[in-house]
């Protein structure tokens, strides 16, 4: 906070918000090594005060907020195709559908916002680490809520969540690779079959 | 191959497999727009000449060479994997049980070597993206023809294929990132009760 603002640009929300997406953008298409503050900075038209202003702790920070904001994007894409239907099958097969639709839209640009930065900052960035390993919680905790109100027990839904949110993540990143919906159709006819093994 | 290279240092094909090594490694933990040639050189003890005396499409032939370098050593573990066993559940284990050894070996630093420079690079680098197709593509194949060789139909070969190399993708990123071998063990056991739903 110790970074001196004109009054003429004092950073406003919005501002702050341009400045997470710009990063979150810039890290999941040219990677953590790759992404500069400055191009953040120019990226969310925003001034270099304002980004150190909302980011006094520079680009570790600004990776950890872009993470969160991934973190949130995807559980809101979760709970919405988890809880469009009763049957588990349809609910999954859901996710994966929007996970497809989302994809395509951005052409196939738009993947994973975390994979690449969780992958190159391995042991070399707690505040980052801490951020993924959160993101990566939430989204299980919200599958396991779904599969153990499906009756699936305790210990197999804490088990089976954490397979299909790391089959998401392959079958988004084999669908970006190949510019095609049907790695993630595939997987959640897959997933759906699996999880119906388990039924009750 | 314009570049002089002096004879005191004429490039062996030692040093070639060392530049190769150096950027497989380099990408996987940095990522691609992190890496730049004189770091390559450097960690691979090789003079700039040599580098680009193998490789004179420079960073874009590099990370395309290391990509075909990592596609070899998955391949390698995939095939001993699922030759190990005449079960399926077992060989598909297997594979699992080979990576997550092999990542606690690295101290969880060594995952998948291509998915970081494909994720960057996507749109933008046709060379880099043929060698990732090719890599997706051989170990899909690698893959169907055990599953095939198992009875499971050529359709249904082909599909699980495609989900089980996402399924590991996924997992190993989720071992890697959790330190923890488990994600993977799991996964194992997941496809394996998957596939046997698909048995004769």
């Amino acid at each position: 906070m110790k970074t001196a603002v004109k009054s003429a640009e004092k950073p406003t929300t919005g501002t702050r918000e341009r400045i997470v997406r710009a990063t979150s953008r810039l890290l999941q298409r040219q990677g953590y090594e790759g992404t500069g503050i400055k191009q953040i900075s120019r990226e969310a038209e925003a001034t270099l005060g304002s980004v150190y202003h909302f980011f006094p702790g520079g680009k570790q920070e600004l990776a950890a907020e872009a993470i969160r904001h991934g973190d949130e994007e995807f559980a809101v894409l979760l709970r919405a195709g988890l809880g469009s239907s009763e049957d588990l099958a349809e609910a999954v097969t859901a996710c994966t559908t929007l996970l497809a639709r989302e994809l395509r839209a951005s052409d196939w640009q738009d993947g994973c916002p975390i994979t690449s930065t969780a992958l190159e900052t391995v042991g070399r960035a707690p505040v980052i680490e801490q951020a993924v390993a959160e993101a990566f919680a939430n989204w299980r905790a919200i599958v396991e809520e779904r599969l153990r109100a499906a009756g699936i027990g305790p210990e197999d839904s804490r088990e089976l969540a954490g397979t299909v949110i790391s089959t998401l993540e392959g079958a988004e990143l084999a669908a970006q690779l190949a510019r095609s919906e049907e790695p993630l159709h595939a997987s959640g006819r897959h997933l759906a079959r699996l999880l119906s093994t388990y039924r009750p």
